[in-house]
């Protein structure tokens, strides 16, 4: 069992390096297998397909980001527009921490693989989609909190948090296409300047 | 000639539906060939290699965006935050018709190859941060305006523009994630309220 564990963990590991670093269409069952010195038969025992894989990187991935620095960032004991200032931080430095180590930007994985396979894969869009939902819901609880303690004034929570959000995304693939992490630094605070207001 | 026009014209408009509405990786020459009715000799006499058709795709495009709606929308008879508003629109009518057609949101080809091959492609990468660049000094003179015309208090009128950039390609992102054009036009108009101050 513990070697099973290894297996597929070294399979996940490797794969989600290669679709971040590369992309999902470039990176095949072959090379990851190769990479990560793992019999073809043993993959397909734990992945049926690339697409399950994918799905468990996704996975993988979000609970990292989830209890990491996403946890870290929207603290409750921090006062809301800080948690803005420190997932802007977050970003910054693990974009940094890569561009530095590899010398390219890899990204957001969730960003580079939604506008990959959004239009191919309905499955794995659905999965992007409610990754992307869950980072929304901590940026709307941290608006709502705001306009409790009266730090922003009235607004549209859940549609200024999809702003935020997607701010998020567009700065790092700005960043990206420039691999320039700078740009998420300098772009950054202006997250705490958008604004939806509410409907009547 | 007027053969030799049509046929590489004829190629690059394949390459170009093909790669928005997939991706990069994910089309091969033999496919385009087929879908446009080219042998493979022709393709190479035009394009020596997968990447010289991606740049003039870029190209093509970029031209028909110029001219096309951002030439519309960053009209100077326009107000300057209109212009804003018409940009919005117009991406939001853009997506709208494609998603009506074939069901599925393409997003930006402009972004969706700028995650795909940024790590991977150098080439490309510099080619596509030329055309966002060039969209940002658009955004960029409308915000000059915007200041001289008291429309906006003054700001770092470039960073400023390449928020409302990042925020556009960002809006587009979720949108296509969503499989859902409305993200565009809900989102979209708060990219008036971005703004990046001066520094002293």
């Amino acid at each position: 069992m513990l070697h099973d564990t290894d297996t597929r963990s070294r399979i996940l590991d490797t794969a989600r390096q290669l679709f971040h670093s590369r992309s999902y269409a470039d990176v095949g069952v072959k090379e990851i297998c190769d990479s990560a010195s793992v019999q073809k038969g043993s993959f397909y025992h734990f992945f049926p397909s690339k697409r399950d894989l994918a799905l468990a990187v996704i996975e993988d991935m979000a609970e990292d980001w989830a209890h990491g620095f996403v946890a870290e960032a929207f603290d409750r004991d921090l006062p809301p527009m800080e948690r803005l200032d420190y997932m802007i931080d977050a970003a910054y430095y693990w974009q940094k921490a890569a561009k530095d180590l590899e010398g390219r930007m890899r990204g957001c994985l969730f960003g580079n693989l939604a506008l990959e396979v959004s239009t191919r894969d309905e499955v794995l869009r659905a999965k992007l989609m409610a990754v992307f939902n869950k980072t929304r819901d901590r940026f709307r609880e941290t608006m709502e909190e705001a306009m409790e303690t009266g730090a922003v004034a009235p607004l549209d929570a859940k549609a200024t948090a999809d702003a935020m959000l997607a701010y998020l995304e567009g700065i790092i693939l700005l960043a990206k296409t420039r691999n320039d992490p700078e740009v998420i630094r300098k772009l950054g605070p202006a997250i705490k300047t958008l604004r939806i207001e509410r409907m009547n």
